[in-house]
């Protein structure tokens, strides 16, 4: 295995990992433990508080979980991360993204970081009209 | 003025860049034209081609704009790019974006950013599973 | 002021740190010693190290200052660090960077940041034939 | 295949990827679709409006072709990007990038992920010289 | 206020919030809510998991809290945060980093900003002896 | 190999570059040249630079040789720099730094990306009390 630390398998985890595990297997509904959750098992109180607040921000509220599981995307491609990007894509597809919705994502994605590094280069001002918010 | 190069106002564009200012501010139902398309309007081929990318990427498809303006507000969270979180907040607002929607957009963008850097610093290798595509 | 520690000014700078403001404020035909210098002397093996690695690095060789200055700019808006994309922008024009290779540079740095997240995004493989070395 | 959806070949590409397919090999003189284009094809309008941006802003104009690779190459490897790297490493070579020029290519863009760290972390400020724009 | 939602003062925050902010001003032995709380208390459940996250992983264990905030510090440097830098480099004085610590801490970030560059920038596969993990 | 430029071994190596080769290896107390030396020695001036300061840059001081290794990988982990994520963890490991540190290391690192991006997404302003520098 080529992590830092070695991942905990289901039959040598502690009980306290192992409901974490099961936990996870029921939510997502799934079969397997992923390699992420194993790994970071190695401390039990990251895994712990990592679990608990992913399923509490991933959970549907004022948006829906795919349009959450399409942020994660964007947050991970623009960060480069692997594991996450398709980990999350295989979950966002699991509850109904499209190629096309995912060739989207890329495209706007892919726009900003061009935006973002113009907006950053040429050290341009706010418009003072962004700066007024909304009566609520 | 603190930008790199001088922005160009209405009064002194050529008529080529004046053609696209007019179309901003019709497109996006706005009387001014913001400080990034004013900056960049120095080299006008950066001009035209940004904003005829950006109009068509926003465009509602697979994806409807208000979901495209969130996603540009993740990744320039990530990036954090001062100009464009605002802008796009602005935007995103417009067209129906509540506080509690940008909230958990906060969240999921923090939350992969921190899940982002374990699974990579972890050096994580991503389950088999993520790799099947789905038969379309 | 602003800096996290005291910026050193001349009067109050030991002989050696004084020494290495001297062949800056000479090399680079300036009269004033930038903030960045008087910031970083606070520790000042770090103040000796970065500048003589800079005066070797920014030295014409296989390519000229000018070209080094403007990949100093590059790297500068891809990191979004704003005292050194200005004050490099400074010295890029003292000699010889027009407005126009200014825009160009942009229009590359941004483009870049766009592909580089598709690529990334999409998990593209390098095509093989990108792996043959020439030979020297 | 290791990304994120199929790639498209050349056989089974619609008319209208086939002749971006066409403009690709002619114009970089290569006799392969590289695989960064054929996997975005999956988005047509993503591929056509990558492809006309890159080809424009790789032309030569205030800078040349090389100089605009190198910049490729900096910003590439600030981000990480491989596929970018090799590349752009690849067709800065063949249009006469040496070793020797790689070389001092990384070590400017090595010098200012340093530099941009330290000026970023001790939150300098510009001095008030930066701002000065030429009269031009 | 610049920020992007109204920060919410302890007089006109719930209950819920309220008793957080007690937990903030006790924990760090301070007199005043933060910005940063204020303004994450618009949506408290990110408030509190935050605020519970942070507090579990600041505490003493292997690590002693001194060089947590240092880390925390590094990393802040690294994703130039200006808020994080800020507030970190000043909790971390409380607990006794002297400025002599805090230039060596800019010293080792700015040089692995450095090689981290080049060694992705080479694509430097890692030695097979750095795989072998110890026998615990 | 995979690199973007051959990696010199000790053998075919000039006699500057052996003798820094040789300090290498004293100095870290091992018996090869690792992969990043080799390769960057492609550029001697710059191979000499940075083994020099990293030498110097990592001798204890104000902050033991421990903590400045884990400081490396803090940030080695926010770049998401897999060869220095892996040779300073091993580095680390054999100075003493045990998983548990790790995991707590770690937890501060992915907790703050978090953060980060929260405060920088928002767009929080510091508090003024963090700008009240300690008397010294």
């Amino acid at each position: 295995m080529d992590t830092l630390v070695d991942a905990i398998d289901y039959e040598e985890a502690s009980d306290e990992v192992r409901e974490i595990y099961d936990d996870i297997m029921e939510t997502r509904g799934i079969e397997f433990v992923p390699n992420f959750w194993r790994t970071i098992a190695h401390n039990p109180s990251l895994l712990r508080r990592t679990w608990v607040s992913l399923k509490e921000v991933m959970s549907p509220g004022a948006l829906d979980t795919r349009t959450k599981e399409m942020l994660a995307i964007a947050v991970s491609v623009t960060n480069g991360c692997e594991y996450c990007i398709r980990s999350h894509t295989a979950a966002a597809r699991k509850i109904g993204m499209t190629d096309d919705m995912l060739g989207e994502l890329m495209e706007v994605v892919g726009m900003f970081n061009e935006t973002n590094s113009l907006a950053d280069g040429y050290r341009v001002e706010p418009d003072s009209v962004f700066f007024r918010k909304p009566k609520g």
